[in-house]
């Protein structure tokens, strides 16, 4: 099932995916899809509903973050081996966990550089949303914690991040830093979670091709590591590290400035498309 | 005013502490004290009250978060020259900014050490409790966005910090690891946040003995600072560093085990106990 939510941000209604790619009306039966909506239980509900029998949605408008109510927004650095390369740093003997302050928006939200920042950077990664309580989980049962995947745009100040001293949050948590969506796709759709094409594309120009298969740490893993220093609980999402081809790593490197868009996506998860603007505090909440 | 919540976890009460120290009911005032209780006009009502007239309850039981609905639990790295000094750190140029997953816990809750873990640590920190939108803020306006202070102690695993590689999010985030309150004591009540006493005992022994005073970065440069890389909303709680006397600084290193006992303080934030506990899944949620 994809589900998605659509409307004006703050006034969003449940919807999903229906067979042909068309949005269809949820609201009827739940009032909004939230963290609670994906557990195992929840879920199971949703997926028992007959989605062409739902009201057809023409013209949905805006899109949404695909749930409300997200809890932690956890990332993972260099978590693929040519990314790593690029940045000029090691590949990490374990996952590098980082956070995301910036509170979550749709995908196709305007995408904001931070007052006098000249080095904001792009990373199309897979996102792992959590469906049930994870603490001390093994491997083996690390993937049924998973509600779902969707697309995330981990964007990243990196002088921010860098150069301005200590751990990396600093340069990850900016207002419009987290666009996620269009779709949570549940679990059941995804055959093989370390098997899905991505991509990321400015202005036209694909910057970066990779696919999941590269990951250093895959998804079960890291459930599994994360889930030993913090319990993950339903509506957490986890960022799993962006393949090679950001902006820090072209040569010379090459940042986002106000006009560039950014295409970007992830097989069977769709896409996103993100205008980048000029400081703006009317583009914020 | 002193705001605090009392009764099991999931179902505290609102309450305020009285003139004489005692707990008064604020459950027919209002529901809960959340985040957005804390914004200046929600605080003038409650302000307004006659806390006399309240009902007084003369066996609260436990003291939980003196607030629900928390948002970032932004924390501050050795901020204070003489700690920066015993971890054998340099006093850094800019704040060093980190992340604390653990969901917030009451002032007296259990702290359970991680499985396996042989270093975890303790950090008497102002917390300091926003309570209005900040973005961009000027240093002369940064105080005007917080609602109240409140104890934190930023309880810490060192080797996850420090030696498990990456960002220091890891060693900051397990379970029970963010005890705040007793109070959330509004700022009207705080003449000066940059002079107040603070002090932590493990086992009925003195090992951090500070004041605010040495701060490297005081409340309001550190307002100023984070509202640049993300925007601070009510109910954001921000812990401003510890003081000299953590166990990683003792010669040699001393951590805490099953059994020990903490108890911290600040100067009219009222204090904390914490028994430490050796890992059980059943003192968590």
């Amino acid at each position: 099932m994809k589900l998605l939510r659509y409307g004006p941000v703050g006034n969003e209604k449940p919807g999903c995916l229906d067979a042909q790619g068309k949005v269809r009306d949820l609201s009827r039966k739940v009032s909004d899809i939230t963290a609670e909506s994906l557990s195992p239980e929840q879920l199971k509900t949703l997926q028992a509903i007959d989605v062409s029998s739902l009201p057809l949605i023409e013209h949905p408008g805006r899109i949404g973050t695909p749930y409300s109510g997200m809890g932690k927004f956890i990332c993972v650095g260099l978590n693929y081996s040519d990314h790593a390369a690029e940045t000029g740093a090691e590949v990490p003997k374990e996952p590098i966990l980082f956070n995301k302050w910036s509170r979550p928006t749709g995908p196709n939200d305007a995408v904001v550089i931070p007052q006098g920042s000249v080095k904001t950077d792009w990373e199309v990664e897979l996102g792992v949303v959590i469906g049930s309580k994870a603490r001390y989980v093994s491997l083996a049962d690390a993937l049924k914690h998973v509600a779902g995947y969707c697309v995330v745009n981990d964007v990243s100040e990196r002088e921010y991040q860098i150069e301005r001293g200590g751990t990396w949050d600093k340069g990850k948590g900016c207002d419009t830093f987290g666009p996620i969506g269009p779709w949570l796709v549940t679990a059941d759709e995804i055959a093989d979670p370390q098997d899905l094409a991505m991509w990321l594309d400015v202005n036209g120009k694909r910057f970066q091709n990779g696919s999941t298969k590269t990951m250093i740490f895959d998804v079960a893993y890291l459930i599994h590591y994360i889930s030993q220093f913090t319990t993950l609980y339903p509506g957490d999402l986890i960022s799993t590290g962006t393949p090679p081809g950001v902006g820090l790593g072209q040569k010379p490197p090459l940042y986002l400035k106000a006009g560039d868009v950014m295409r970007l996506g992830i097989e069977g998860l769709g896409e996103q498309e993100q205008k980048v603007h000029a400081w703006d505090a009317a583009l914020l909440d």
